[in-house]
C-alpha cells in the first residue's frame, strides 16, 4: 500500500469511527459552519476555563451548594400559591440584589394552589393493611367516610380499554405499568383518572412513576378530562402495588377504603426575571432557567432547586468576573411548574411579541448531576454550532449532544413556537427515585457536581450569548 | 531450565497465586485434611448437582420465593408477642407437614410484646417541619403532651463525653454517625439513649443506621442501662438528620417536639424445630435457621423471611429427592430474634446439654441475595472442611469463606461456646437500604437469588451432615 493510500485508509477509519458518536445528521457540520466559526467558537477556551477555575477552585467553589443548601433548608417544600414560595422568591430577589445584580423584575400571574388534606387508603380485604398513599395533584375529595370498593388491576389503557363498562363500574381502577421511561409511564399518572372514570371507576390509584423504591410513593400532576365525572386519583409505592397485583393474579378479592380530602383555590405568584444586559445586542436574550415550585413533599432541592441555583448561579458569575456578553443573558425562575407549567405558558403569552428576540433558551429541570452535555432543539444548523460549542468541554466529559426536540418542561411553552433551546444533560439515572417524593432533599445534591453544572451552565450561556452569530431557527 | 525445574516454577506460581485469594491460615488445608478427606468431599459433586438441578429447573423452581410471597402477603409484619407472629408459626408447621415432614416440634417461651403507638417529631425552630421517626425497640413514652427542647448533636460517643453535663443537661440528643460498617455505626442506635440520659438528656434520636435513604427511617432494638434514666429514644431519616447538623453547625438554635407512646408486655411465643433425622447418627445436628418474627414495619420478606424460607426449604428439598445424610439436618425458625435473640437465648439455654450435639449450626439473616459462600466461626481445621465443601460451588460463584469469629445473629449465641457455625455469606450491598423499614418487602427478593440461596443452603447442610467425619471444635 502507498502512502497515500495508508493516509486515506487512517482517514476513512478516523471519520467513520467518528461518525458512530455523532447523530448521522450532525456528519456535515463542518461544512455547514465553516472554519471561520469553528475558530472563533475554538477561541472561547481561556473564557470557559477562566469561568472553570472560579467556580471550581475560585471564590465561587461550593456556593452554588451552599446557597441552595440555606435556600432549602430555610423554606423546605414550596407548593404553587403557598406563601412560602412567594417568600423564597423574595430571597432569590434579595441574593441577586447582593451580587449587584438590579435587573430584576417579577411579572404577577394566577396559580392553582391545591393544598393536601388527609390521604388514607387501607386495604379491607384480603386483609387489613396500610397503603402509602399520595394524592395526585388538583385530586378531588372522597366523601368524609372514603369511598370503600373492590379493586381491578390493568397494567395499560389496552387491558383497561378491553374489559367492559360493568367489569370496572362502581371499582377503584389500580393501574401497574412497570417503568420503562418517564414520558411512556406517566401517562397512567396523569390521564389514568379520566380513563378509569370514563368506563365508571370510583377512584383510581397508579403504581408510582418510579424504577426504584423503599416503599416510596410519588406525587405528580394529572389532568380531568373536562366531559368526563372526576374522581379522587392517587400514586402508591411500587411494593403496595405489586402486593395487590400477587393477590388479584392469585383470584383474590380486594377492597380498599380510600380518603382524600384536600382544597384547590387560585392565588397570585410571580416569574422572576434578572438580566445581564448584554454589551451589543440586550435586547438579543440566551435564557436560563429553573423552577422555583416544588411539589408539598420532599424539599425540592433536586426538582428544581438545582436547576433553580445554577440558573441563578450564571449571570452572578458572569457578573463577578466582569464578562458581559455581546447578547443579554436573563435568568428567569418559572412559578408553578409543577401544576401544569403555570409560569412558562403566562411568560410565553406576556412575551410573545418579542420572541424573535430568544435567541436561545435553556433549562435545567431533570437534575444537576455530573453534567454530560446538552438535549437540544433546533435546526440542524443550530445543533451543529451547540455541538462545536460541546467540543470544549471534552475535559469534564460534558460534550454529548442529544437531540431532542422536547427538551425541556418549562421551555417545551417556548420551543414549540420554533426558538431553538436546551436542556442541561447530566448523569441523572437515579432522579426518578427520587422525584416528586419525600426524599427530594438536599441529600441527592452533591457539591462538586453542582460546581462543575454552574461552571457549565454559565459558559455554554456566555458563548451563545457572545459569538458572532445568531442560533439559527 | 530442566522439565523438573519448570514444573517447580510452575507450581510455585500456582500456590503463590492461590495463597492471594485464601487466608494465610488456611494454607496448610490440603495437609490438614489429607487426601481421602478431600477427596470424599469431591465425591459430593453429583448430589450438588442433583440439588441444584431439582431446585433450579426441577419441580421446586421458584418454590422458595412463590412460598414466601404467599406468606409475606398473608401475614405481613411478624412482631415478637403478636397474634400475627403465633398465625405464621401455624402456617409454617402446616406447610411442613404438606410435605410429610412430621418430625416438627414446638417450644414455648416468654418473649417481649412492644407495640408503637404514636410517634411524631416536629421541628419548631428555626422552622416548622415533620420529622419521619421510628420509634427504637421498647423506647419508653413521652409524656403525653410531648418532649420540648433544645438539641445537641454528635457525631459519636467521644463528642459526647467531651461535652459537659450542663451542655447536655434537659436537652435531646441527636447522633449523627455517618454509616461506615453496620457493626460500627450501630452502637449509636442500641447504646444512645442510655449514654445520653447519662448526661441529663431527656430525649435521644439517631441517624438512622444505612449508606442509603429516601427519607426512610429504620428502626432496630436498643437496650437501656438498668442504672440509668429510661428516656425516649427514635430514629430519624439521613435527610432530616443531615438537615439537622446543616442548621447545628450555623449556629441555629434548634428545637424539637417529641412524642412517642407505645405499650410494653409479655407474650408467649414458641420456637419452631424441624427434624430431618439421619440415618447413622440422629442424635447429630447441623442446623439450618433464620428468625420467622420481624419488626412491625414493613413486611419482614427480607429480615429475615427469606432466611426462614431457604431454611426450611433445605430438609423439604432433601425429603422430596429422598436425601437422607448420616446426620439430623435440622431447621429452626427463631422467634423474637429483633428484640434481642430472645429464642436463641431460650433455645440455647434448654438444650445446653445436649450442645456436644451440634456438629454445625447455620444461619441466613443477612439477605438471601446471589449467594456467595459462607462467613464461617471455628477452628482452623473446620474452617479448612467448609472451605473443601465451598469449592463445589465454583460453577455459582459461591465459593468464598469470609473468617468471621461471630458471624451470625441467633446462632452467635451458641457459636461464642465453641460451637462452630456459619451464615450466609451473599451479595447483599443493598441490605442495608431497606433493613428495619417499610420498605422491607417482596419487591427486594428475587426468585432466581433465592433458588440458587436454598439449593445452595440445602446442598451445604447436607455435605456437612453426611460426610465421615464430625467438623471439629
Amino acid at each position: 500500500m502507498s502512502f497515500s493510500a495508508r493516509i486515506f485508509v487512517t482517514l476513512f477509519i478516523i471519520f467513520a469511527s467518528e461518525a458512530k458518536f455523532l447523530p448521522k445528521s450532525r456528519n456535515g457540520c463542518r461544512a455547514l459552519l465553516g472554519d471561520t466559526l469553528i475558530k472563533e467558537i475554538a477561541s472561547y477556551k481561556n473564557v470557559k476555563n477562566e469561568i472553570f477555575k472560579y467556580v471550581l477552585d475560585g471564590d465561587f467553589k461550593h456556593k452554588t451548594y451552599d446557597e441552595l443548601a440555606k435556600f432549602v433548608d430555610t423554606f423546605g417544600a414550596r407548593p404553587s400559591g403557598s406563601q412560602v414560595l412567594e417568600d423564597s422568591i423574595d430571597h432569590m430577589i434579595q441574593l441577586t440584589r447582593e451580587e449587584e445584580l438590579n435587573d430584576i423584575v417579577t411579572e404577577e400571574l394566577e396559580v392553582p394552589h391545591w393544598i393536601r388534606g388527609t390521604e388514607k387508603v387501607t386495604m379491607l380485604e384480603p386483609r387489613i393493611k396500610e397503603i402509602d398513599v399520595l394524592g395526585l395533584g388538583r385530586s378531588v375529595n372522597t366523601p368524609p367516610e372514603g369511598i370503600t370498593a373492590e379493586v381491578v388491576i390493568v397494567k395499560n389503557f389496552e387491558e383497561l380499554s378491553n374489559l367492559s363498562n360493568k367489569d370496572v363500574d362502581g371499582k377503584i381502577v389500580v393501574y401497574d405499568p412497570i417503568f420503562t421511561t418517564y414520558g411512556e409511564t406517566v401517562v397512567y399518572r396523569s390521564q389514568g383518572a379520566s380513563k378509569a372514570a370514563a368506563k365508571g371507576a370510583v377512584a383510581s390509584l397508579v403504581r408510582s412513576i418510579t424504577p426504584f423504591s423503599i416503599n416510596t410513593p410519588h406525587t405528580g400532576s394529572q389532568n380531568y378530562d373536562d366531559n368526563i365525572k372526576k374522581i379522587p386519583a392517587g400514586a402508591i409505592s411500587l411494593e403496595d402495588a405489586d402486593l395487590l397485583r400477587r393477590f388479584y393474579d392469585r383470584g383474590e378479592k380486594i377492597i380498599l377504603n380510600i380518603t382524600m380530602s384536600s382544597t384547590y383555590e387560585t392565588k397570585t405568584s410571580r416569574n422572576t426575571i434578572i438580566d445581564l444586559k448584554g454589551t451589543d445586542h440586550p435586547e438579543k436574550l440566551v435564557i436560563v432557567s429553573g423552577h422555583i415550585d416544588s411539589w408539598d413533599v420532599g424539599q425540592g432541592a433536586m426538582d428544581d432547586g438545582g436547576g433553580l441555583f445554577v440558573s441563578w448561579a450564571a449571570p452572578v458569575i458572569l457578573k463577578r468576573l466582569n464578562l458581559r456578553p455581546k447578547r443579554t443573558v436573563r435568568s428567569i425562575f418559572w412559578t408553578a411548574e409543577e401544576l401544569g407549567l403555570i409560569g412558562a405558558y403566562a411568560y410565553e403569552e406576556k412575551h410573545r411579541n418579542e420572541s424573535h428576540n430568544i435567541n436561545f433558551i435553556m433549562e435545567s429541570d431533570e437534575g444537576t448531576f455530573a453534567p454530560l452535555g446538552l438535549a437540544v432543539a433546533g435546526t440542524q444548523e443550530a445543533r451543529c454550532i451547540i455541538a462545536e460549542i460541546l467540543k470544549l468541554f471534552k475535559s469534564i466529559n460534558a460534550s454529548t449532544l442529544v437531540e431532542d426536540d422536547s427538551p425541556g418542561s418549562d421551555i417545551n411553552v417556548i420551543i414549540k413556537n420554533g426558538i431553538p433551546g436546551a436542556s442541561l444533560h447530566n448523569a441523572n439515572e437515579r432522579y426518578f427515585w427520587f422525584h416528586h417524593t419525600e426524599g427530594d432533599t438536599m441529600n441527592v445534591e452533591d457539591p462538586d457536581e453542582l460546581d462543575l453544572c454552574a461552571a457549565f451552565w454559565t459558559a455554554v450561556a456566555y458563548i451563545i450569548a457572545d459569538i458572532s452569530i445568531d442560533i439559527p431557527r
